[in-house]
């Protein structure tokens, strides 16, 4: 095996050139052996093998600082970099994280995570690296899709017409996790398909010397345009900017590649190589299949199918469902996506409803906006969104949308711990920077009716609402509550005496799970299901405060902002003798795992909250 | 007088075309007549009279709609649709907002104030209008300088292939409240400069009409670009994302607009339209310092100086100078803004350190993660920005800077109430959305003495950290404590017992005073400047808890979230006995004014909090 020879960062410079093409072969290998196993990011990794070969091959690590945009295509890079090794506990808790972390080797030069951050922290690299005079190169890689989105275009705003080398390797795959969107994603296609532009270049200059007076033509043109090569080259766009523009080149050609790079590495200039990829390139269920197999769970090799056979729905299906039955008879109903149609489960909306669907790109911030125009003009919008994602909307939450009031309703998935993708990803801060807006509703279901019921309230309401639910299985116990959704009330489960219960969405099934315990252990306690986290519903935490004499409070979210803080908030300036426990997560990050573990670690797991309870009661 | 024709929306149809300059020279006497009173936004609304003429003669209000972006520059607008009584209490509290409100008239499409959300607005309203089968028009009209916001672009991206009519006004004036900045701008400039292409483009046909052949160079051209046209037409950069260019066109000149946008109304595109214009257009004083007279105090007609001179220096001074003693001796420390050098003070730090200096644009998102790259390259870097601007970056802060716990400093302006600019402006969250984010530090000074003292400290630290500081006059009380920064830990000001002031930055003032009239009427009273809001001084809250009846927060920044939830939550916790009564903003947006009649409104000034404590204190 040629991938045997690689136990360190640069060892692939000393394998021979003939034996790329094998190398390439065996790491494809090795990431559908694991990626089958642990599960992890297939398509992109199998996109850009060839690419980060030629990249090490072509740059000296880790001085030289390479950057990967979003990071879930850094597999191969690891690899290079000595930690094969690490491919067993992929994603696992303790193990080797799915994205560049500075933390485990020096030779990821930023974390990365959220989408089109690269440029931005390449160009801070860029600029450091020149203010302390040190001589070192730093390459930006970044994906179509993550061009899409704003933060990007700001840094190639501020990367023209730089005067030192910063090189921008644009991956090119023609797609983010579903097909890409919009004027940019076409124009990179334009050049695409469009031949090589030397042979046009080429042609012209026959055509104009074959012409009497043809030179007078090219003194014209170059008269009205910086050069005559821009007037012709690819990616023009670009070069508007102040960007020069290198390629297309073959991104599975590592000699090509070496070459661009090589040419690249020598301009005092920002560079943009625009190199072309294949997303699940060499393994056939990912190449057809590009977004199943962007994210995936444990599967056959052979088939490319998920191992463990899905047997409950997940939120997302449940939304999925209720958008559709919800679009049949509201004609006003829109629903708007940041590139996510898949992961939301709003394809099926598209589907049946695609003048009413708008998948606005890796651009949460338009998204968010783009509602509120919608609102303003008399629809009915639903932003479907993962929370880690929706951070980068805040401003226009809370800017566009609460301030004039706008009734554009907020369906926050992946709210909570998301699990194997680690901190980057953790949905534990939406009902923190959500609450601190006024004119915001938020709602959190405690099972998958709940959510159908929820949905149907919000695309009613008169004002802006979100709706907030974690990843995977969606609750189906505590079927027999189904009280109609009320404004700002709760929903209490059981009533008896000593201990409240006051839990948050996915966390009243773990409150179910406390309450049976205590229960067993001899202790009386109720339960309610706070269904509104904005507005609290005083008047329950009133009465609740009054009859009890401890408050427990559990919601998946930081504690600084969240639910838990309100009502002790409430609890003490309302002068009630109860005492108030709350159960939210730490000011820490949370790395990736599990999801069972990860709750254990952060103590919000039934065992940890029932000590908690038990160790607060006592000495009451 | 012209203007005196108009007194309702469309009464300027009414006007002959003759009297058009008339009209308009009186409008520019009329703004600088009542600004020069009342204060508020000159240049940008001098340069933008007969733009918003021709939009008011060429479409039909409110039927149309218009979204100005930032919307300081609708005040032509204003006077054009009845509002002429609303300029003598223009940001006044209660009066007419400086910018465009749905609730104040049904003439404003879509409320704005944060920069580049103008296309996204308009392209929901356009969505909507079709959806609903309507059919009037949409014009966002947009600065350059918000051009470099990439929401702007991911919405440009969103609107090109568009198959309905959508105008894109871009204002071209060639300045944010500054100097522009980067590659966008650069390419706009060489259009304005350029002569007008259909001089080339007739040249370039006339030279290929003579030349025997020259119809096969035409062709050639036109197998390898869409159209010919766009070979060699301005606006190209436009034109690639697949939205129509129209332009330049001069935006004083209001035949040449009309005719303009009759020829964009005709087409079912997006167009956008590329209009230059002078900001301060027809005033010396604002042609000449466009950034002085961008948000204008009360000022002389003759001179365009401020009538009242500033007795005090302000924060935006202090930080000013602290910057220039810092960058001194620390070269590694380095200086980021979003287009306001001279807002946050930055400009002298520009002048000294030109090249550890970076004015990324209007681009907040870009720049935080362009700070984590220079802090990751081994750089000190300080983003200055207004705390309202800052949310843009919540995601930029959790996601880049505090997961790698990069030693980031935000010097964060205007943080409390900013008073005439109204809600959109307020700095009144940036305490709660930073404090739910892990590895974030956050301070606020009492004093002048102690912004600096933070300043070093927060230079010399080694996480991020930010350090929130209000608007206006810096308070030079309270002189006599100044004990060094210590990590963590409050600073005791004044001793006794019953009840604890414990104030946040620029409440130390208000407490102080509080505290003089409270021992006036008897009470004995305690004051502590927290210094830090996170972390929050845990042993000294434990022990005035314990040595205190009452403990009372104040703070400028909304209560969910904030410091007094963390004070409130601790106490309780940790079952002390003392009684805490948080003071903070309350859950609403709060509109333009002075800003002590806003704090009045807020129940946050000496009077109400008096009024408050002493009811709590004897109900305890």
């Amino acid at each position: 095996m040629v991938l045997d020879r690689i136990n360190q960062t640069n060892d692939i410079k000393k394998i021979e050139k003939e034996l790329y093409q094998e190398l390439a072969q065996e790491i494809r290998e090795f990431l559908i052996d694991k990626i089958s196993v642990t599960g992890g990011h297939l398509g992109s990794n199998l996109g850009a093998v060839e690419l980060t070969m030629a990249i090490h091959l072509s740059f000296h690590l880790p001085e030289d600082r390479i950057i990967f945009d979003v990071g879930h295509q850094s597999y191969t890079h690891k690899l290079l970099t000595g930690r094969r090794d690490g491919f067993d506990a992929l994603r696992k808790f303790g193990g080797m994280s799915g994205f560049p972390k500075r933390k485990e080797s020096d030779c990821d030069a930023f974390d990365t995570g959220h989408s089109s951050t690269s440029i931005s922290a390449g160009l801070g690299l860029v600029k450091a690296r020149d203010i302390k005079g040190e001589n070192h190169h730093v390459v930006s890689i970044i994906g179509d899709g993550a061009l899409t989105g704003g933060m990007a275009y700001e840094a190639l705003n501020n990367a023209a017409r730089l005067e030192t080398n910063f090189i921008i390797l644009l991956n090119d795959n023609n797609m983010s996790i579903s097909e890409n969107v919009g004027g940019v994603s076409r124009y990179l296609q334009s050049i695409r398909t469009a031949e090589p532009y030397t042979d046009f270049k080429m042609g012209l200059e026959n055509a104009l010397n074959h012409i009497p007076n043809g030179g007078a033509v090219v003194e014209l043109l170059k008269k009205y345009k910086s050069s005559f090569k821009q007037l012709v080259l690819n990616g023009m766009w670009f070069e508007d900017l102040g960007i020069t523009y290198l390629g297309p080149v073959d991104g599975h050609n590592i000699e090509e590649m070496q070459k661009i790079l090589k040419k690249a590495k020598r301009m005092k200039r920002a560079v943009l190589i625009h190199v072309l990829t294949k997303k699940g390139k060499g393994y056939a269920p990912a190449e057809r299949h590009p977004a199943r197999l962007h994210g995936a769970e444990p599967f056959d090799k052979e088939t490319g199918l998920p191992i463990s056979k899905k047997k409950k729905a997940n939120y997302t299906d449940v939304f999925s469902s209720v958008m559709v039955r919800l679009g049949r008879n509201n004609k006003n109903l829109v629903a708007i996506t940041a590139a996510m149609p898949e992961g939301t489960g709003l394809n099926r909306f598209q589907e049946r409803y695609p003048d009413r669907f708008f998948d606005v790109g890796i651009a949460e911030e338009h998204g968010v906006t783009f509602a509120a125009g919608l609102a303003a003009g008399g629809l009915k919008p639903v932003v479907a969104v993962y929370s880690s994602f929706l951070q980068r909307a805040y401003d226009q939450i809370l800017h566009d949308v609460c301030i004039q009031n706008l009734p554009v309703v907020f369906a926050i998935d992946r709210a909570g711990l998301v699990g194997s993708d680690g901190e980057t990803h953790q949905g534990l801060f939406d009902l923190s920077y959500l609450s601190s807006i006024p004119n915001m509703t938020i709602m959190a279901p405690k099972n998958k009716w709940e959510l159908s019921d929820m949905m149907k309230y919000a695309v009613e309401f008169q004002s802006p609402i979100a709706v907030r639910y974690p990843r995977g299985e969606a609750y189906d116990g505590l079927k027999e509550f189904r009280k109609p959704i009320e404004y700002g009330r709760c929903e209490c489960l059981y009533e008896e005496e000593d201990i409240l219960l006051f839990a948050v969405g996915s966390m009243v099934k773990t409150a179910k799970e406390v309450r049976e315990d205590l229960k067993e252990r001899g202790y009386s306690c109720s339960l309610v299901n706070a269904r509104f986290v904005k507005p609290m519903d005083e008047e329950a935490v009133y009465e609740g405060a009054r009859r009890h004499k401890l408050v427990v409070t559990m919601e998946e979210n930081v504690q600084s902002g969240g639910f838990g803080e309100k009502v002790l908030t409430y609890v003490e300036t309302s002068d009630l003798p109860a005492k108030v426990l709350p159960i939210a997560i730490g000011d820490a990050y949370i790395e990736h795992g599990n999801v069972d573990v990860l709750k254990r670690e952060a103590g919000i797991d039934k065992e940890s909250i029932v000590k908690q309870i038990i160790a607060q009661y006592v000495s009451l």
